[in-house]
């Protein structure tokens, strides 16, 4: 009799960033499944704060163990901005509002941020990290992956941007596969043989 | 016999925001009590949606009726940022930020948003917004107020930037003394003689 694979919950509606968690769960034998519904997201300086929050209010509301992933764009001559509301800012003022903001400044340095949470109905999220650093472009360069992927260059990756890579290539790279990679080895673990 | 006067759980750690709104209720005679915690804060691009979850959740966690105040500047040309996320902007690129992102735009059209949430514990919120439209200067000017109030000028006030306006005649024009002008005239209406 063949076994089913494991299932989990995405709560997303970002179809990018389940497709990249999908490739890397995938990797395992996991299944992703992706759902609507994120949770209440906070007001917070810290990716893993959201995350936690949101993972415990998604996974009430559904009533099944849900993941939630946050991520944020950190730029160190912007004192962190936009961080944590990097979606907002991306909405808003797009790459070329971080491109100009950095204008004149020669350092270029950010780090991108991803927490990945898991929480069962009632219970405790547990949170899983990844970050990536590297620096910002001098232009957007690449039509691939999603918001601010075509001004960032990861160390080691020569220089192509994010926006430049298939999802199999920047995730070898990315905060988000780190973090994910980190949950899954954590979940197939806990999996009963 | 003197009868106290009413007195308000206002909850806040921003102290310029308690000294204008404590000036407001004042003119009614109403008595504004500083109160640290102001609930949890979601992310929603509505500060009218922010203050009333704000208000809430501080209200059910003190157990008295709390007011909290939320509010944002939204500039047209960049689709209504900072809006909601104005604290947390103005920490991170402070008002030169916005003034290098309007570098070569001649649209300068903004607004400042306000709104006043007054909830019982275990109750609805009850909400009331306030607004006024201006323009963003060419520079900040004026160590008055905080935040964004350097580099805003509200229509017809002339050429003064809020920072360089004093409480009371700030008050004249804010987004915020609109705001809790509205509250106070509900909240006098609903006390027994």
């Amino acid at each position: 009799m063949q076994r089913d694979r494991p299932k989990i919950h995405f709560a997303t509606s970002n179809v990018n960033k389940f497709l990249e968690a999908q490739s890397i769960l995938a990797e395992y034998g996991v299944q992703l499944v992706q759902v609507g519904h994120k949770g209440v997201e906070i007001q917070s300086g810290s990716v893993e704060e959201v995350a936690r929050e949101s993972a415990r209010s998604a996974a009430s509301k559904a009533g099944v163990a849900t993941l939630v992933e946050d991520a944020g764009l950190f730029v160190d001559a912007l004192r962190g901005f936009p961080g944590a509301y990097s979606s907002f800012v991306h909405a808003t003022l797009g790459c070329d509002g971080v491109l100009k903001l950095l204008n004149g400044i020669s350092d270029r340095k950010a780090r991108f941020v991803s927490a990945v949470a898991f929480c069962e109905p009632e219970g405790q999220p547990k949170c899983f990290p990844g970050v990536v650093e590297g620096t910002i472009a001098r232009e957007a360069r690449g039509k691939s992956g999603f918001g601010f992927d075509p001004i960032f260059l990861a160390d080691g990756a020569g220089d192509r941007t994010f926006g430049e890579m298939q999802t199999n290539e920047k995730n070898k790279y990315s905060h988000r596969a780190k973090a994910f990679r980190e949950f899954v080895r954590w979940f197939v673990g806990t999996i009963k043989p």
